[in-house]
């Protein structure tokens, strides 16, 4: 498995008039949560797509448990706990408040694609050798 | 069933450099999509929270098949299955591009809340009065 | 001059916790008044982009007189008050509430650029032709 | 003058399909470099909320001069050329990418308001005390 964490203060633009984090700025979240898991493991999705590889999402699935609020220093926890063996991954995220509440869990699969022919593509090496320590 | 359809054109500020919708930003199209199904019925969801009943998203589930594109026109087709017999209520929605391709699908559960309280509430009787003609 | 109107309904995500369109979605308001606007004329924005030139945003200036409220439906009127004699080009914008309140102005200059080299270039002959009936 | 700096890392959400960060969405950033420069006074914007005054924007002026792209870590600068005397307060930005390169320039006037009379208020005096150090 491999589990990082990243830590976001929540912005006014990400409220709703409901006083909270608007439901689906949580993808934002958790975006940024699958970013800086991989700039940890010493790569960048930048990179990822310099290659010619696009990671589009296929499926979101977001659930909440309570609020995140204005100028919350929320924590994204993101898992991967295996190494993709095709073009599918799946990203794992919690996101907890400064005193350690889980205020939602996201489950995001997304396909590696290349980006020109738009047809299936494997995670790229450098990636997985980066991973690999993690799955022994 | 309860089935209601409206039309959203993609504008620029939803777009992301895969020159496609941002993933995270089709839970707007489905929450356009439910609160002009609600005023097909006759109601409007700020009549709804000027009850004093708030409804928070609990749980998103997008899944996403082919890409909308920026000056696309949608159409959310946003359907209720059943009249919610508690504080909770399952709204599916449908999104078309113009050539009727299915680009995405989406299950959006929300709680019906006191906003004061933030205890669980019932659909408004008014809603429920309008939603019977659609159930029998 | 050439002047156009068009109406949007503000929805949830526009939002932020001071129970307001959050003011930075202003600019997205009036991009949506600029492309109805052109739209009008029987032009696309995208066919803009699909001649090889983009519009990027220069210069930014909205004042904000009184707030846009959810589910309010404002609407957006922009002019254009000469046909551009070079790569710049300026869309003023005027949001107005169902009570005919002036929400906001905006002025919003914008360049034509040569998407490829990033050359200014200028506004796109069959768009001028459009709008030359209305500069008689 | 009071001027501080904060770094903020440009995600996916913020891009649109020309590539770079929608002009929009600079009032975000603006909005983050705000905040994170009262927060460096020792004080929270929430705070000024908590103490039941708000401060909604009523001039958002932003000049554009190179795009910010995605994976950019951009300094925001916020300056405050003057303790506001009165109800309204001048917020100057920039914004830098890594490579020093000036993106773009704010200016954002807001006012104080008393949040339940919606009159017009002064800067809390907690932060006027903060302030006046650096306005020797």
């Amino acid at each position: 498995m491999y589990v990082s964490e990243t830590q976001i203060r929540i912005h006014y633009a990400l409220t709703d008039q409901m006083g909270v984090v608007y439901h689906g700025h949580f993808a934002q979240l958790y975006e940024i949560g699958r970013t800086e898991s991989i700039r940890q493991l010493g790569f960048a999705y930048k990179e990822i797509e310099a290659l010619g590889i696009i990671m589009p999402v296929v499926d979101l699935h977001v659930k909440f448990f309570q609020p995140a609020k204005y100028d919350d220093l929320v924590t994204v926890r993101t898992t991967l706990k295996e190494i993709p063996q095709n073009h599918k991954v799946i990203f794992y995220g919690e996101i907890f408040n400064e005193n350690k509440n889980l205020l939602s869990t996201g489950e995001i699969t997304m396909y590696f694609m290349n980006a020109k022919e738009m047809t299936r593509a494997n995670m790229p090496e450098p990636l997985i050798e980066k991973l690999k320590v993690f799955f022994k």
